[in-house]
């Protein structure tokens, strides 16, 4: 059912996919780091697997391989990039890259942008800062499939929020979420194993409680973290928003159910009140709030006293954010990376297009 | 069971018990508006039900009636306060205004604050940016109710979030939530009427799904929004836990189970890390990112679209966060204030102490 995949190899493989695309080499490298960090963190939804949609969106023209992109306004600590309809893996880094520079200036950036695509996983982007001692904040809006509450119509995407903390001795706290009660992911995972969802993961067209997988196929909705009004449907409707506000309406983009689709079959939407998809960025200096060492013992006394809180019964520990996706990214650097069949099919169609093969 | 009291004569008596404490005209008249800002919105927990408490926690001397508020660490968008043990009602409106100047000077102000106090609802100091055409963002952590995933360990507070973005005709989008799947409010409601809770709101001492209204005074916990694993809560944990450390990592104050609990009788925590509650604050001039105008004309559009999307069967439309708090505000201006009947008992015991008479 599923075949074990090398990091190189995938990386060469994807590498020389987004070249034949027309990327540059320097863009070819950051969207392929972009992209695997999905698969080696676990996160199979979001890596490989979509690397044939974003070919098909730059088949139909909804993705320029050679991007111009620039920032169109700024002030001394927020700027708006526009990307040009690049590769989102290939603009998020630029824009995060624009928030933590202003960071080092005047201690925290924060960027919105418009004109782009999906832009693999947010935490990636969001543990840029680390290495600068930041913190990093990054949110997208994404095509709409989740129905705010006491609404049977689709307005939002999954619109996930990660934000990265860095430790001293522990590992960083990284909080990486869609803002819905069950990413899509999670959903495509159960139709492959032809398994129904839990209740409060989606409701059907009518808005009644379904466990149908395939709901959004018949015009279902997923719903918003929270389920139901009664427990906290409302908030998770909130979270959602604030990220498409904050993604594409600050920035001038396409906002709630404008939002360009990812599969390049689906029409774009009409009458759309701004350019493609929109991202956020932030960047926080932690010295610009009190001294980064001393913050960061702190963090690890934080992480520790988190760790070690009495586990509930049938539970080893509490987890930390990040704790999940470190633990694949470890096993999976070492001994590959698990990729399912019909993905590997995939890839094998990619590739027979362009002339590469997957196992070099 | 309750009595209608008109707001002007809460506002006169609760400014009389603020000044009694020592506070100064100009704090006691912030306090008591930011106080009574929650029953004006409907927001019953967080205003004059509290009053007493914080008396209690000034007779311990937990709080400060004339603290010297000061900026301890700056940099062109940041700031961290140090609140001297004030009232969190003042000492929340004075960081907010930093953060607010520094928007005004370099785009946007990011305020982290320690030593401080219970600040009432998060929604008043996020929409003191509105006024200036900014973007909001008001948190604080809080005394530890919520067990984290996993765990049968109380180890954050209801942490709430706020948001607030302006429009143009239409009012305001106001998010404030707590990252719990039920603030403790709706859980003291349900105690007063002798109610049980929906499952999903609280567990047992053992881990055990509950729906027993006084579970906390049994050793239970709140559960972080989304309830259990299945249903997301791992990520209302991880959202409880980013307003911990951002409103007291942060800043130096006393974060996770060590910060300061509100009822006065209940003991300080051994070995805290840190100075008091923490706050964190945001200020985004809108303008920083694309002309203000601009911005509110797709706010109103975003928030006409939202509003008419499709209602499930059973529902008149979809709601725009700070549309229920506003029809309270509307209504209880006009009639008056609601106070039930132990509320009102509380406040003329208050009011006994000081010579203060409720309804004068």
């Amino acid at each position: 059912m599923e075949q074990v995949i090398s990091y190189e190899s995938l990386y060469k493989f994807t590498h020389a996919v987004f070249t034949a695309m027309g990327c540059s080499d320097s863009d070819a490298v950051t969207a392929t780091t972009v992209l695997l960090s999905a698969d080696l963190r676990g996160i199979d939804s979001h890596g490989v697997a979509r690397l044939s949609g974003y070919v098909r969106l730059w088949d139909v023209q909804r993705i320029n391989a050679q991007p111009e992109i620039r920032i169109v306004h700024e002030t001394p600590s927020t700027a708006v990039v526009d990307g040009d309809t690049g590769l989102g893996l290939v603009v998020a880094p630029y824009a995060m890259q624009v928030a933590i520079e202003k960071a080092k200036t005047v201690g925290t950036g924060w960027v919105s942008v418009r004109n782009t695509n999906h832009f693999g996983i947010a935490g990636y982007h969001a543990m840029m800062a680390l290495q600068h001692d930041m913190i990093g904040i990054s949110m997208t809006n994404a095509s709409a499939l989740v129905a705010p509450t006491f609404s049977i119509e689709r307005m939002l995407g999954t619109n996930p929020i990660a934000v990265a903390i860095p430790a001293g001795e522990q590992p960083a706290f990284v909080a990486d979420m869609a803002t819905t009660t069950a990413a899509n992911g999670k959903l495509e995972i159960l139709q492959r194993k032809n398994e129904e969802a839990p209740l409060g993961w989606v409701q059907d067209q009518e808005g009644n409680a379904s466990t149908d997988a395939n709901i959004l196929k018949k015009q279902g909705a997923l719903l918003p973290l929270g389920s139901d009004r009664e427990h906290g449907s409302h908030k998770g409707y909130a979270l959602g928003a604030v990220v498409d506000i904050f993604s594409a309406v600050l920035s001038g983009g396409s906002y709630g159910p404008w939002a360009p689709p990812f599969p390049a079959y689906v029409p774009m939407p009409e009458n759309m009140p701004g350019k493609g998809l929109g991202h956020f960025f932030g960047a926080m200096r932690i010295d610009a709030f009190r001294p980064a060492e001393e913050f960061k013992q702190h963090m690890d006394n934080w992480i520790t006293r988190f760790r070690n809180a009495t586990p509930a019964p049938g539970h080893k520990r509490v987890l930390i954010p990040g704790d999940p996706e470190r633990a694949y990214e470890a096993e999976r650097t070492e001994k590959g990376i698990p990729v399912v069949a019909p993905v590997v099919k995939d890839l094998e169609e990619v590739g027979k297009r362009f002339g590469i093969s997957l196992l070099n």
